[in-house]
């Protein structure tokens, strides 16, 4: 990286709920933390892609404040990102992009006037190495001399579910290893398929990638810029945006979520940064490039993960299938039989299967709606949940009663807790634990078990050098994940 | 029931593996053992559907040596029926009907020599009450007479999946009730929709039931009669048939599953009954009768559970569509939801899932076969199985541990037992267990848990008025129920 350039910060937005992904997205298990692709969450990918161009301390999350907690002990449950030092910016509610992009570039024009910051989508598969560093590089000169850069990538077919950018002159000086800025003709919505035939044929048309690189101040003087301008409703509240923004930089972190924080951010108009400041800007610039990308769009991404047979069914997992053709299926761990379907698509998961047809899995987010309406937790929580220690899997749920399976970590232990309305019963079954309760420690080994009162103060440690598996059986009135009182953690909880 | 008729055995034919219904039925739980239908199994309904009609000793279940087990642990487990004494025949291996019946005959007819049997399926839904009383008692009195007696269903809708039996002239005498006999004037293979509408409207046509009364002795005697007539290649083996079937009655029970009973059984010709002499037979009568019956045939009778909404989906259980139409699914425990799907048909269970075109389920046995040659495990075994105690749940199966939930009735206990290769961890989520080990016995309330290494001799038992439920965590290298050595136990096991 050429060291002349200012420090780059990565803004990752976190906030979105996935909902297009369910049943394998949940709330608190959304599109981002999903581990389907190769076994590494989007979000970790994400963190994995940028972390070379920046320093230890300068990648930003900005989430929501119910989705902080997961998302926090999902990334400090990656070993390898364990020397970063996140910093979570925890909106106080959802305003849309605009507002999330306003609140970053404000906190971090506060830090450092000169910085510059990259907006980088959660939830996108993209490829990494010599063509994306190159691609940053060629940005980061263009945003240092104070324009808005998007990444456009050169699109591999006819897609009409994204927008489009037509690039306009190449602009001097911003080469990088063959990766050049080109000044932005248009942003073009949604295209038909024959106008998306056309932008392929003619190579001048991107995908917009959704990610952005400016410095933090140029992005505010764009919103308050296109707040005065007002060609476009939606570019109005430009102003009020980055001042809105300013003032809750301003304050202290502790008081964004309270009422006054809240009130503030609240009074935020809601509108996507593209339209809010990005397309109405005279000061953007586009650096085309040609890389995998996929924006992971919807359930039939998961095609990417098998090869279709010669009925043209993709099956994935546990799943048998019998004369259907055109049919995805994915059933990492349960049986899926399919029989004479055609054009269907099938994904299961611990607790919930969606069976949808395959012109409407667009539509998912329907499902989620009809359930949230019924009350059915299958929306909010999934079955297993990443722990900065390890992991756990809930496998029954009875009156009075629940099964847990917890996998601990090699060198990793719990926080010390008590429960105030269930005991636990733990068994090993495989490794080594150490625990801790009340006044006594003991070390388990396979086979043995323990019983933990209500009101018992108690941690469980791997004690060993491989993995500690242990069933535990809770038993109680209330079984919440709330009920949980924290003495101390290594993970600041 | 008229005093001067002979005595009624009912012959209950349980053999099928019903592969039709998978998932919900399974190699070891088979259509007839399935509950779904108002929580009273098939095979336990048609029990209680012919107990008035029997001495509590005249209960006979035809049944194959792998099903033998599951099937008396499963009617041992219905309340009122415990006073019965079950006989079960075992077959060394099935060999289709005729095989079934003539076995069952010349058992009988050795035991008394003018024993009325009269042969019912395991699998079917069939209505109780006074028409059935008088169908029995009209039936009885014919086949007394010495014919062999068949019911026939006056047809509700043109079925084109059943066979039909055309009723001739009425015979004299044999009027109960309204219910009253016919010759029969030919036996009708399945038709097709026009020839069933036309049986419908002639009201002359009836469903062949497959239940079948007559005296043990004549059904010897026209299977060798149509034998030696031989009138087509499928009864041109009745002597045979008669003949192995009574050297088989003639061993000791304990010889069947020998060497010398499998060779012996192995050598019977594989026909169904009807081929071999009902349908060549002059001395058959068919009694016509109302009831509302089902020989649920397919996963379709599924559709009875649940109202059809206004698109024709019926769903049953936790289900959620969006714009499906003519759509069945059933899903009892877990989430399933549907989206814009058109007749499709979805069925969970607690491990597999099918999916298949509403005009595809009859072809489930090619799932089944598909599954067989994959070695997978659920098509033998299901995730719950019911006692003669109580039922077992496997929650969990994973290296070296498996979990279940055991629940135990009032007054109930298991067999005294233990096991070489694992290890047990009980815990009492409610009720009150009394737990012997060894020397030891205590009484466990909720809560409270006991620990069971490799090679103790063990029972639980319900030491409560109300429902005991126990949590087992199995640990060990191998988990197979057949590690099970009993030393006791109420239920003769």
């Amino acid at each position: 990286m050429n060291n002349d350039l200012p420090a780059l910060h990565a803004v990752i937005l976190a906030g979105g709920s996935g909902s297009r992904f369910w049943p394998l997205s949940r709330e608190m298990n959304p599109k981002q933390m999903l581990t389907i692709f190769g076994g590494i969450s989007l979000i970790a990918r994400a963190v994995h892609r940028i972390r070379p161009y920046t320093a230890d301390d300068a990648v930003h999350v900005v989430t929501g404040e119910a989705l902080f907690d997961e998302l926090r002990n999902h990334l400090i449950a990656q070993e390898d990102l364990a020397h970063l030092t996140i910093d979570y910016m925890v909106e106080p509610m959802g305003r849309n992009t605009a507002a999330a992009v306003a609140l970053a570039a404000a906190v971090l024009v506060r830090r450092d006037q000169d910085a510059i910051m990259m907006m980088l989508p959660s939830d996108h598969l993209l490829e990494d190495g010599e063509v994306w560093r190159n691609t940053i590089e060629s940005a980061m000169r263009l945003a240092s001399a104070g324009q808005m850069v998007t990444i456009g990538l050169k699109p591999s077919r006819p897609e009409t579910g994204y927008g489009y950018i037509h690039a306009g002159e190449e602009i001097a000086g911003s080469a990088v290893g063959g990766v050049r800025g080109h000044a932005v003709a248009a942003f073009i919505e949604k295209p038909d398929l024959e106008t998306a035939k056309r932008f392929v044929a003619d190579g001048g048309y991107l995908w917009n990638s959704g990610m952005l690189v400016a410095r933090a101040s140029v992005i505010l003087e764009e919103l308050r810029r296109a707040g005065d301008a007002a060609r476009t409703p939606e570019s109005a509240d430009g102003r009020r945006i980055a001042e809105v923004a300013e003032d809750m930089a301003a304050l202290d972190r502790a008081e964004w979520p309270t009422d006054e924080g809240r009130a503030l951010y609240g009074s935020m108009p809601s509108v996507p940064f593209d339209k809010a400041a990005l397309e109405v800007s005279a000061n953007v610039a586009v650096v085309p490039t040609e890389l995998d990308w996929s924006d992971v769009g919807s359930l039939l991404s998961i095609e990417k993960l098998g090869d279709a047979d010669a009925r043209g069914n993709v099956l994935v997992g546990r799943a048998y299938d019998v004369d259907s053709s055109g049919t995805l299926v994915y059933s990492p761990d349960r049986l899926v039989a399919t029989l004479g379907l055609a054009d269907a698509v099938v994904v299961d998961s611990a607790d919930a299967t969606l069976v949808a047809a395959k012109d409407r899995v667009q539509d998912v987010r329907l499902i989620v709606d009809m359930l949230k309406k019924a009350g059915a937790e299958e929306v909010s929580t999934s079955r297993s949940s990443l722990r900065p220690w390890g992991s756990w899997t809930l496998l029954m749920k009875g009156e009075g009663f629940q099964i847990k399976s917890i996998d601990v970590s090699a060198g990793k232990r719990l926080s010390v807790q008590s429960h105030n309305h269930r005991s636990e019963h733990w068994i090993v079954i495989s490794g080594e634990a150490r625990v801790m309760r009340d006044d006594d420690e003991m070390v388990l080994k396979a086979n043995e078990s323990v019983y933990l009162p209500a009101g018992a103060v108690h941690r469980l440690e791997n004690a060993g050098p491989v993995p500690l598996k242990v069933i535990e059986v809770a038993v109680g009135e209330y079984l919440g994940e709330d009920d949980i009182v924290r003495y101390s953690d290594d993970y600041g909880r």
